[in-house]
């Protein structure tokens, strides 16, 4: 009986450690398909132009994807910072973007080094410490990286 | 002898077990070993110097890995798009960079945006839907990602 | 004794399968915590202006993650190359970037295409044969790419 049991035991511990190694590789599978449509976007040229492509560009993958299934983020920072002040000539844009789900993010950093607050900046858009290390993380957790 | 075979059912199972989850990690390290020469590069400058230099990046990573061994894919959108008109200064080397194995695609939507047909644009080129969703897809699918 | 012994050489067997896997996986999650800060930058612009940004975000990475855990590469190529060069504006800055142990490296395909030896470029950065392969090869290693 106590032969049995022992075998028991290990059959129950072996089951556990495999199972734990098949939730694992289940849970890695889940991640790459939820990675499907997740994009970050880097705006850092002081162009309104290119800040318009990058707009145009987030607003196809909305369109084409559909906004349920797309996590976005445009991340400003440097010399793009221009695009989310309140007087940028793409505020309008900024603002239907926000309303469609984007998340846009300015750079603390970048509002330090030109001695920026967040008065003068666009309403409803979020910061981030630092905008480089910001678009890292996004790779790091299965964003696609798009430079406009 | 039933102690035995049901030992015998036990390693058999569990082996399988192991069997599967090798067969994972070894699917997974053979994954990175393909990823290792996919590449997608984004033209989206109306800057024939880059058309020029995202050809030239092309060539030197086809030229150095073996043509064999990279799947390489150049995505013209944008402002870009003029890359692949007909009268395209890059027109020739865009001839052999096709002959080369490079798949080399336009965004649909810039077309339509351009008012431009498959007619306008080189022959043997392909197309894509939407050229920033194109970018997300191929780095999802383990591409690397070059911006010339 | 035999019947026990086997068993146990079995136990010991799928122990170390077992093992085997899990170290695997705590390699994997290893590795996964590991690229939270490995990042590549990417400069291939003629543009002393991009060369300064692309230093100032490095350092912003460093300064904002702790040296101890980045990775942190600059490849540097093609139109770029000149921010290498003795003569390079950025000299200073980019001796300091390597006393900070961040890795600088020149392209060897522009090197020979711009009949440039080591001798006309700053000491003690480092060299790859293609910077777009180099580039490659760090996203396929998880490093985020930023091209600035």
């Amino acid at each position: 009986m106590s032969e049995i049991s022992g075998k028991r035991r290990f059959v129950a511990a072996a089951s556990t450690l495999l199972a734990g190694a098949f939730f694992a590789s289940r849970a890695q599978a889940g991640e790459a398909t939820a990675q499907l449509n997740k994009v970050v976007f880097q705006v850092s040229d002081n162009d309104p132009g290119k800040w318009g492509l990058a707009l145009n560009n987030a607003q196809n993958v909305v369109h084409d994807l559909g906004a349920d299934t797309v996590a976005l983020e445009i991340v400003v920072y440097g010399p793009g910072i221009g695009m989310l002040k309140k007087e940028s000539p793409v505020a309008t844009r900024i603002a239907a973007a926000l309303k469609d789900g984007m998340q846009i993010v300015a750079c603390e950093n970048t509002l330090r080094a030109q001695k920026l607050t967040h008065a003068d900046m666009l309403p409803d858009i979020g910061y981030v410490p630092a905008g480089v290390v910001e678009l890292m993380k996004k790779q790091q957790q299965g964003y696609a990286y798009i430079r406009p």
